[in-house]
């Protein structure tokens, strides 16, 4: 293989063309390979093997730095960069992620994991070497779909006066699913005249090859020329942004990606060169379906079938239940970032398309256009992950909760996402959405209990949030079902006891049943309401109670069990209890199994339960 | 005077042209009057003037819709739609806000405060209406300057298939600030080319009467029609977003603007229209610096003498500050989002241009760039208002803290900030900034203290945090300084004392001062470190103490003292003690004096002095 043979960005310049053809072929078979066992991103790994080819010949790796946004394409560039060799441990426990991570290797020069972060991010790193005097170059790698997000056009603004600042837009016609909007739209028309665009370059040629004979001639054939240039030649989007065009073209073609990146290259200015690819490119299953092959959890390479755990997720159960009542509901309609699929919304948009948004990765958009429905009677449902509404924080206070308006936002991947590591746990909603006033916020634990907290939603005054994990039902058998909180005493008369919410609720109970074997009765309380907090109920709850262990997935700082120990020390409710809280303190989860994850963070049931017995001990 | 008959949209309506000019000039007085009192929002109101008055004849409100984005340039509607007789109260406690409200009136249609909301409302209230099959429609009203902002573009991102929507664009070259960035000289482009632009329109009418003759034919027509198209009409900005367009148009000339709002409006597809306007127009001083009266505390008419409280802000102390440090040190670079002098930077820009970067009202941008900065060693500082920094609260977790990479925020405006009401009070961030893990979080209650703060971020090696209010100086005499709290007692061996951080020092001081006259001695406790907090060393200070009172000028939920409560509850360091928490209770305080809503808020000195000697006689 010659993939064995490259070790760093330098190998891949020393490579002929035909051998950078079975490279390529290498590292497709590769990456297909190591997702179909580990799981992980592949449609758009697949189609950027050439540029990360060509953009690893062109620039000098790690001097010159590539940024790629979001990240879910950097798997060719891994390989290329020393970490081959680490490939089949990708997304595992201990091993490489699946996205670009500055600890993990100086080529990869930012993170990511979030859409359209990856042009401010090189743009800050232009500037500081235009302040240093340093002549490396920066280049972002941006797919079409963060198009769609409104950093992108920020960073854009401010781009015009950096140096050595190449913007690589992939346009594959999609981000997850299939692209929205007027820009994706006006992308395509840019695509399907790539003819007139090399006319535009020849007639801009011929036009600055004008001889210019004296200064009054120079400014008569500029004026001239410009106005020409301006009805004749149209300035492109990115043009009117004052940065330097180049495209569209091949962007499976190494040797033709290779020449205009040096031709950007050489431009002082910023450029934007376009490049079209195919998403999924060298697996016919992902090319016919590049939607189902963006990120997976496995999959047969032989048939093409993707694994499935088989059970019914939170997201699937959310899909029919919001279905079912738009039937009966004409009011209720449905939005998604870009994230029809994932988020479960998919057959909601084929049955109601009319009631359906899906507004591109732009979640800041997404909650503000569900407010400005909700002023008009609409009961608009906002599906996105937890991870992902942290963009949407200021539009969640300034517009939904300051306006009391009612708007759904159904808070899907709350909690470990397990694989997709650190930038993709939704740790942090707990704590920020309970700050928010007015804000009624539910973690059911089940789907019965998402059916009700939905029903109670559908018919609430103000903004509402009901949060899920990435996963599947559990079933809190035989606990006492109240409207705000769950439980179950595990042996008699206890006097310990496990609070938690949400999927935890399985460990907890796990953890009680390990004490009860050891002759401990322990109450397991799962809150659903957690905003506003139960506290009387559960102050009542916790009568008897001596030891009692917060075990939550969330963020310690500001989450449910600060906020609840608070609250019962305040009113002396906490006098003669012990209270320990078993969150996740100051620490960023990185990539494993939730299981293993758990466990490192101190909140598996064997954990929990040892929880319990300290104190017991040293009571 | 003609205002005074103006009692709703309908009265507008019958007034002739002579009449409209004269409200015209009888509004800017109004207006002028009272923002020279009360303080408020000047040039952007000054420059809508016969805007408003012709979209209030144009369109049929309450029906019809307008948003207006910031909603700063709200005067003129306020005094059109019964609020005349209101307008005295403006901005004061109990009356009138200086920004759209949707309590306020019905003809306030979406409320604002921050930046580059309006499309995306507006948007909303189209899809409802065109769902209900309403004929209304909706009209968002944008400054140039909330072109910088990315939420504009998610928006328009999504504008083609709405209907009845108009975008107004009142471009007057400025943020608060002169704008920033290529889309600003994008648009000077266009206002400067404004012959092209009635050549184009008269292109396209030529083109689309072309009669069509046979399926053939039509079919070449269009081929031949769209090529010419292509060259001679490129598409602008907006029209490959897949929008309409009309303009450039004078925004100062009421039958210009009607003549086109009236054709936009019989337009069924989205449309833009961009409109020409002076800020500050029809006030001299204004006029010449409308970056000066563009948000004031009040001025005198005569002279243009802006009111000042003569003593140096947190703001300017911070000015100093940095270009004193940056003297010394080439490695600091200042960043803000559109408020150079606000934030009190202007002197930095001044003196190192080429450290400095104004990103637009794009404080996203501005972490992820400023995070783009440290990765090449260079110690960015981000100079941002507490209630805008919220926009960037993603970016600080995902871009800042996961990388744990060096740069300094630097949060003005952080706890209430009087008249600008519900959508400006920093009350969030002492939740919010202390949840994200490896970020260092400063709340100085003094200018040295500030100094002292600054210089341990300068020396740090991950994201800091620096907090600190719109105002003054408070001098903590007498206290015991130390590095992460100050404390004082008043009187001898306290049984009771008052926590606090920040501003709020002032108040505990004289809580104990009040106290200390009932013969009650109280320890002040002043926590300038809020993260990581010095926990051990405030059970310290709490040792012998029995009833405490924590006063936070922030939200309760997820705040400092719940955090604390909870830590000494963990511990069992309250144990005998009792907790009281004074903070602001899942409430959006409004309009107000500081003192005023100090008092509401139950967090005046005599409040919380009330509070210990309540807890005091139920011990």
């Amino acid at each position: 293989m010659i993939l064995d043979r490259i070790d760093s960005p330098s190998d891949v310049k020393l490579l002929s063309s035909d051998e950078l053809d079975e490279l390529a072929g290498e590292i497709r078979e590769t990456i297909i390979n190591t997702v179909a066992k580990n799981g992980g991103h592949l449609a758009a790994n697949l189609c950027v093997v050439e540029l990360t080819i060509a953009l690893h010949r062109i620039f000098d790796l790690p001097k010159d730095k590539i940024i790629f946004d979001v990240g879910h394409q950097s798997y060719v560039h891994k390989l290329l960069t020393g970490r081959r060799k680490d490939f089949d441990g990708l997304r595992r426990l201990g091993g490489i992620s699946g996205f670009p991570k500055r600890d993990e290797s100086e080529f990869d020069a930012f993170g990511a994991g979030h859409s359209s972060t990856s042009i401010s991010a090189a743009a800050g790193i232009a500037a500081a070497n235009k302040l240093s005097g340093s002549d490396a170059y920066t280049v972002a790698v941006v797919g079409d779909g963060a198009f769609t997000g409104g950093m992108i056009y920020e960073a854009l603004n401010n781009c015009s006066d950096k140096e050595k600042l190449i913007i690589v837009l992939n346009d594959n016609d999609m981000s997850i699913s299939p692209n929205v909007g007027g820009m994706s739209e006006y992308f395509s028309k840019v695509r399907s005249s790539a003819k007139y665009f090399r006319f535009k370059n020849g007639t801009k040629r011929f036009f600055e090859h004008i001889p210019l004979l004296g200064k009054g001639l120079i400014k008569g054939t500029r004026k001239i020329k410009n106005s020409i240039k301006r009805i004749a030649m149209s300035q492109n989007f990115f043009e009117q942004f004052g940065l330097n065009y180049y495209g569209p073209l091949n962007g499976n073609d190494i040797t033709h990606l290779e020449r205009v990146l040096a031709e950007a290259k050489d431009d002082k200015k910023c450029s934007v060169v376009h490049i079209c690819t195919t998403k999924g490119k060298g697996y016919k299953y992902a090319e016919e379906r590049p939607d189902l092959f963006h990120g997976i959890s496995g999959f047969d390479i032989e048939s093409g079938k993707i694994n499935s755990s088989g059970r019914q997720s939170f997201s699937e159960h959310f899909g029919e239940l919001i279905c079912k009542h738009a039937e009966q509901n004409e009011k209720i309609a449905a939005i998604t970032a870009a994230m029809p699929d994932g988020t479960g919304l998919s057959q909601f948009a084929k049955r109601f398309p009319n009631r359906f948004y899906d507004v591109g990765i732009a979640e800041e958009h997404a909650l503000t256009f569900a407010c400005g429905l909700a002023t008009e009677g609409v009961i608009p449902v906002f599906a996105v992950y937890s991870t992902f509404v942290q963009r949407a924080f200021d539009q969640l206070i300034h517009d939904a909760a300051l306006q009391n308006l009612h708007i759904i936002v159904m808070l899907d991947r709350a909690g470990l996402v397990a694989n997709d590591g650190a930038t993709h746990h939704g740790i942090f909603d707990t704590a920020f959405i309970s700050e928010i006033p007015n804000i009624t916020f539910y973690s059911p634990n089940s789907f019965e209990s998402l059916d009700i907290c939905f029903e109670k939603a559908l018919s609430a005054s103000g903004p509402v949030v009901i949060r899920y994990p990435k996963g599947n039902d559990y079933e809190f058998a035989g606990a006492v079902k109240e409207t705000d909180v769950d439980y179950l005493d595990i042996g008699e008369n206890p006097k310990s006891a496990v609070i938690t919410y949400g999927r935890l609720t399985e460990n907890a109970y796990d953890a009680a049943v390990i004490l009860n074997k050891k002759g401990i009765s322990a109450r397991v309380i799962s809150i659903k309401t957690l905003s506003p907090l139960p506290i009387a109920r559960i102050n009542e709850l916790l009568s008897g109670i001596e030891s009692i262990v917060f075990a939550e997935e969330g963020i310690k700082n500001g989450g449910v069990a600060q906020r609840l120990c608070a609250e019962m020390a305040e009113s002396g409710a906490i006098c003669k209890k012990r209270f320990c809280i078993k969150a996740i303190d100051g620490v960023f989860p990185q990539h494993a199994s939730n299981k293993e994850l758990l466990e490192l963070l101190g909140l598996s049931p064997e954990a929990i339960a040892c929880e319990i017995e300290r104190m017991k001990n040293e009571a």
